[in-house]
């Protein structure tokens, strides 16, 4: 009996002496494994929020200078109205407790005391108006502010969080093992077939069509400011650090420098393969392809960047890039869709090529592609999730646009779109001083 | 007995096979809340850095193309010439033991081998650098740059450090309970008032006002580039994901949670706040009105980011937005006070208004405001608080700016003026071959 | 025997309680120590990747507006085509498993399931980018854009791996002691040695330097955005807060708050002694002076960072900023060398003698400088190092421009540079719908 206690008080004077108790050492690791979370989530959120900066100036850059002060206007009322949106509906139907697999419903209005809910909450706001953002350049130019502003409530609070819930919320696309590591169809192809969508209703900008008898020629409107532009790319690479890495949602899985090296060389080729393209095409490397199709690779590696070599990574980005050159060509030449900055074909053919690629290159215990003895399977659920979220946001951006169309107006008068919409809708010039030929 | 010894081996046994001592776990898990704490300041204050980009950015495109190289110096002087000063005397002054709590007076010219003191330094350096920066806007295009370099030698030398001493190292108005989290008074008022005073001390830009027998009437000097001017909202935002939840001071704290939740949503309705009123007030959302929004939003939570509801932080920040407007309309219209970005607006007043927010809206244990059952008793000791330390920079900073004016000189001449800044005073231009009309 | 399996069970007892294993606590240890160098490594990372992006502004604000977009053609591709060298051979060359000391051979076409080894790549490739970019701003405005891609894949691919081996790869010059934090020497003078070779091979630009009799005069041609080349330097700025702290390799080590420290005195001294020489040999502080002046002290503290004191920085420096400004005057006024944006002087000249500055200022156990007691062995072993590499640079480069400028053709024709590299080498114009003199 004695030898017991013996023991008991040995044990204590152990932890006693090292100055650490096995409860402390216990909650301390706790803490710890805790404080990588926050921090990796906040840190790669925080990057993602920049991306809107990056957004805005490949937007402004390339459209014309009469349409800058829009442009900005549009991209800053994209975060600030979706974000509030988020909080009180976006973030509820996105992650809120599933019904049926079809849509969360429950946290409502983000309160309380929960700082994980907070963290997370932030992680995916700013993914919620990246895929908001993304509609503005291809409907720059010409769109009403006020009906954008619309559209732009409607993206964040209902339709980007219902097919969001589908993938990442646990609802029924998850359930029968679709994957997108970071959002190739949860963001980007959502933001691009609201684009494809949006520049259908509003038709091409004044002058940039010309009919002549049956045929029609595209005439090339030049963005205004190519300096901006490449910030913008860079901006948005730099910012897809915290996307794509910070996707792992864990501070402490060490596939985040899988996943950054992926990022890394599909991006590099996606502007390799853009370049090449352009050159045998219009025989000069052409600058603005290029920055697209760098983002082509990102776009194109979101979904399978913790699922991939980085050979198949080079492989994947090598494509986008060759891709978004044919699919702007192909927009503009052949449909007559007007869609100024390339939004379409490097969010929308981007993304969904990049979620296919999941089920061709995947290559891990989980996620087996076609490439890699895993049949054509989990490509057939890749195609499923694919087609079901182009439908569900192709229709319901078409009835939101149809609506506004009616009621509100979607489109600037003649008048205001020759004279530009800084002027126009916001009185302002954004290059006061500058002489500008605004003809253009 | 010998069952005693063998518990002891027992103990030891168990402690080595696991390959780890006692010590050892005590050490690593002092190292890694070391390493939190670490990674998060050097993070955080790097982003606070950028937002001097921010600033010159907002800063150019805001006033005319001819005094961008100017404006450049001076927001590169600013940090340059501050951190040196910060580094000789401004710590010492505002983190130094601390003289009857109305001073700090130790550790000048840091040195030495302690890398806490090294990472709070650099972590205080880039707030100390954003106060002074915040000046150089509300003086902008007409200041000659010899003497807004003494100016900003002795902001951070001299007179941010003592108030912040006050509030942020240990001095007499956190000693009776002053609350300011990230800085709405710290950084942002004094910023504030020392741009009420340098601008009244200037006078207004020529042509800026126009007198017809008593009627003064203000003629709106447009900025000549309202993309530079979003890219350095869009930084500054950025920017304050460090500012906020950095000052959690401590890595391991999961409240920067909260805190990057209540900073984003509280910019977000403060940009619409402004949209909104400029809706209302002038016909049109204005541009520049709705970026200076998002700015006041940010501001205006800085003091309470990290004890307010994200509900709160919704209010505060459309209150922040409308009081943006009025305030800059009012200073210019009314006082006839030429501040060419709204800095005295932005920083001085969102400041002052976020800063007596914590008394209003604050929600936690030691921080209760009038609406939380708190009473007025916050309410007051923020009140007292504002006012002190306004005293504090108007009577040193108007000092100062009077013995420059006397002395040395404050304005440059009226050719000069007309010419630009870049050429009278740097020989510069800083958009080489672009067509401007520089006689605006 | 009892009171034995009492005590055995009480120790197990004890542990299963408290809810955590030995084990258990031995590798969460494990895990947190490999997640603080893993978070640490891929936030550095980005952020020197964001250096791009700097590059890109600095080098486009210095020169002409007809030349913008090939600048961005160049940044961009050094980045593409540099990942995707260094992912085939660049690492594999620099880390690979060393062959006598002088380059690594193993690792080609990283690949495997490594996490480890994708962090390490990811953080050397953009060091490796870095090198290669800073050539692009010397060899602007005249260089053939097929010329440049082949200059960069070769520099990417061998020059920089092979001496970074050297230094940083476990080969000869590490090994006899030779230190280089950050890479003063191993990025920065390779680049900087680069440009010397680069900008002779090609002559200057037309119009740069008129001849009347055996006068030659230097005409200065000015950079078209000097906010461009403002943001540029905060951006570059920002991103060495990855560039050097990111160098200490772990994330755990305290060392990475001395580094931020003495990186941030540095930049502000460079930039203040920059514009005090400009101020007493121009008679006016100069913008562009003091820009690279910021840059020089960031180059010039990059390689003692870890090993100097804060005002040992300061000093470092101060006379970085001094030197850069006689050293672009030298460059340009004496050896008639056309350097644009001053590459040569801000990259090669203040890395040299940052390199220099470990041997003079170095004051730790195993660092110790001339000024601190250590004699001139660690000098010594210095310049050893800057020599070697020189040599190494300069020869490899000057075989590979003297093939180019043979074989293919290093630079455009007269007519080309005239009418701008932007409609000669890709058919479109930066700033479309702005009035500019492309007669400059």
């Amino acid at each position: 009996m004695k030898s017991r206690i013996v023991v008991m008080i040995l044990i204590l004077l152990a932890c006693t002496l090292s100055g650490i108790g096995a409860d402390e050492i216990s909650s301390a690791i706790t803490l710890h494994q805790d404080s990588f979370d926050m921090i990796w989530l906040l840190v790669a959120g925080s990057l993602v929020f920049f991306m809107q900066a990056g957004f805005a100036m490949v937007e402004i850059g390339l459209t014309r200078a009469k349409n800058a002060g829009n442009i900005i206007m549009k991209n800053l009322m994209d975060f600030c109205a979706g974000s509030l949106m988020f909080w009180m509906f976006g973030w509820a139907l996105m992650y809120g407790e599933s019904v049926n697999g079809l849509f969360g419903f429950s946290q409502f209005f983000i309160g309380g005391n929960d700082m994980v809910l907070f963290r997370n909450w932030m992680f995916q706001v700013v993914f919620a108006a990246t895929a908001a953002t993304i509609v503005s350049g291809a409907m720059a130019e010409r769109t009403k502010f006020s009906a954008y502003l619309i559209y732009s409530i409607f993206i964040s609070a209902l339709i980007y969080p219902i097919s969001g819930h589908w993938i990442w919320g646990g609802g029924w696309l998850s359930r029968i093992g679709f994957f997108d590591f970071a959002g190739s169809t949860v963001v980007h192809s959502v933001g691009g077939w609201a684009s494809l969508v949006g520049t259908m209703a509003l038709g091409p900008r004044i002058g940039k069509y010309v009919s002549q008898g049956s045929v029609v020629t595209s005439k090339p409107i030049l963005g205004h400011n190519l300096p901006l532009a490449c910030l913008g790319v860079f901006i948005l690479w730099f910012g897809w650090y915290g996307f794509n890495p910070g996707s792992t949602l864990s501070g402490t899985d060490p596939t985040m420098a899988l996943v950054a090296t992926t990022t890394t060389l599909s991006a590099s080729a996606g502007a390799i393969g853009a370049m090449i393209v352009s050159w045998i095409k219009f025989k000069n490397p052409d600058v603005s392809m290029s920055l697209n199709g760098a983002l082509a690779g990102l776009v194109g590696i979101t979904a399978s960047t913790a699922v991939v070599s980085p050979l198949s990574a080079i492989i994947i980005g090598l494509i986008s890039g060759f891709i978004v050159v044919f699919s702007i060509e192909f927009i503009d030449k052949i449909l007559h869709i007007d869609d100024p900055v390339g939004a379409i074909s490097v969010h929308g053919i981007c993304g969904v090529w990049g979620t296919l690629a999941v089920g061709l290159f995947g290559n891990t215990t989980h996620i087996k592609g076609l490439f890699f003895g895993g049949g054509f399977k989990q490509l057939g659920i890749q195609f499923l999730g694919v087609v079901t979220v182009g439908v569900w946001v192709m229709a319901t951006t078409g009835i939101l646009f149809a609506i506004i169309k009616k009621s509100h107006g979607l489109r600037v008068s003649k008048h205001e779109e020759l004279a530009g919409l800084d002027l126009a809708e916001h009185s302002t010039e954004s290059y006061s001083g500058f002489q500008i030929f605004t003809n253009m």
